[in-house]
């Protein structure tokens, strides 16, 4: 069985959206990208750090759906990370309310030694040098290295950044994030740029306008399934990286080609995310309901033109 | 071979883009969406108006393209409608400079005889008044009632407007006139409205971020070619309905999954549209070169995951 390692975030997060609010709850990127993963037959294991605070029930709920947590570490003396956030009428912009860092302020990934050889690295968003010391753990370089990031790491760490950037394989961004890095409008020569920089493949996330996926001259796009409503967007990001991951790891196909069904399984599983509140629908989601939706997705999109 | 009764304005433009500006050229719905379905192995004929002011030569160019003017009322001693408009640079917005309406202001157009028995009626964005009499003389009911309209006849002529959408059978409107249509901001909500008002087909154009279809409880989605460059977005959905008429019109087939063709074939002919000032481009396309975008649509769009 492929092994996947997955880092970043297991948090808590107050979400607060047209629909209704949020307590604390279970939140964090490893956390979306690990519970969409664990939807393929694969060995996948989340590195974290939490803290004390961090309920038990959220570890057992994903040791429960299959995600080795070995690699999460606990300071017990320590809170675990908190976001905040309220989403505007639209839902495809937020105001942030909190961040508190808390354990992540000092936070040294260790990867379990039973996954330094995995097939596939899945890098969530966090400090370019966290992500870059997750990949320099692992003794037989990664088939595939996803690296997901944000426009707060341009910002504040663009060396870093560019970096860990020259090292992986895939990015996985949003196009203001992609026309940012690349100081292009286009997303087909922001593509173009970002390659440039190291990966080989280029994932531009546009929300509810769906996913680009960039090869040399190869394009794929992936739209959002149309929804009646959008309950709450939080996590759909790492929900989409978590299936494209996932489903690579489990096909061990990392052809153009099957990228292509990869960013539709991702695309598939965020459409679920968005549907409840935190990773609430991601956790009951059946095998059945996935295979339907597929189904949809491929109604959406495919048509029978001969060319002959 | 399938007749086809395309009813909008034939023009003058200006345009100011990022990339340059033009003086006053060849414009108008009806313009585009001819020029567009001339694409197509039919008999489409143009029904307008235009003023003395109108050079033979883009007469000539209509029926060159195999797009009967017969229909073309000219007012010797009025002048041609005239539109300008300055594109923002990020070229999804833009202002309308000028608008002179001239001999529009007086439009009763009248369809040829030999074209009141046409099997598709592509109702260009026009009051919605114009259209309905364009309706009204069809001697027989046309297989399929195509309407685009805009924003402009929701604010004026509301109840005009939905009286002629009653009438038709597909509706194309971009996404925020879906919005205001409606009164609802979900395009899954709003297209189940309008619907309600008559159109068993609501087509919504999304730009840059394609087109989806909608009929009852089934959805297609085709996206736009992504673009190093959008050079002029002038008749990008003038050429979409003319794409999407034309095929429709040369096949006699109005399916469902005929439409979802229909529907790439008429973001392949917008995606050429957009590369050159006004109709440019449009005019000396080659059937080779809609076949290989064609081809990149499929490659864009199409994956393998088996369903079983």
């Amino acid at each position: 069985m492929s092994k996947l390692v997955i880092v970043g975030t297991v948090a808590f997060d107050a979400i607060e959206t047209p629909f209704g609010k949020t307590d604390k709850i279970l939140g964090g990127a490893a956390t979306y990208i690990g519970l969409s993963a664990s939807n393929f037959n694969i060995d996948a294991a989340a590195v974290s750090i939490i803290g004390g605070d961090f309920p038990q029930e959220y570890l057992d709920l994903l040791t429960d759906k299959g995600v080795n947590i070995e690699g999460v570490e606990i300071v017990k003396e320590g809170k675990t990370f908190f976001w905040s956030g309220k989403y505007h009428n639209d839902m495809n912009t937020r105001d942030t309310l909190v961040t508190e860092l808390n354990v992540l302020e000092h936070f040294n990934p260790v990867v379990p030694d039973n996954y330094k050889d995995a097939e596939i690295v899945m890098l969530g968003n966090l400090h370019p040098g966290v992500q870059q010391s997750v990949l320099n753990q692992m003794i037989k370089k990664p088939k595939l290295a996803i690296l997901d990031t944000m426009n707060f790491w341009m910002d504040i760490a663009l060396d870093d950044l560019l970096s860990v950037i020259k090292n992986v394989d895939v990015i996985t961004i949003n196009d203001e994030e992609a026309r940012q890095l690349s100081g292009e409008y286009s997303l087909v020569v922001a593509a173009r740029k970002i390659h440039k920089m190291g990966p080989k493949y280029v994932v531009i996330k546009k929300g509810e306008h769906g996913a680009l996926l960039f090869h040399n001259d190869d394009m794929f796009y992936a739209p959002a399934l149309p929804l009646e409503e959008v309950f709450d967007p939080t996590g759909a990001g790492d929900t989409f990286a978590g299936g494209f991951a996932g489903y690579l790891a489990s096909t061990g196909d990392i052809s153009f080609e099957n990228m292509k069904n990869a960013v539709i399984y991702g695309s598939t599983l965020a459409s679920f995310c968005v549907e409840k509140f935190g990773t609430e629908r991601m956790i009951d989601l059946t095998d059945k309901e996935v295979y339907k939706r597929l189904q949809a997705f491929k109604n959406l999109t495919q048509f029978d033109i001969k060319l002959t």
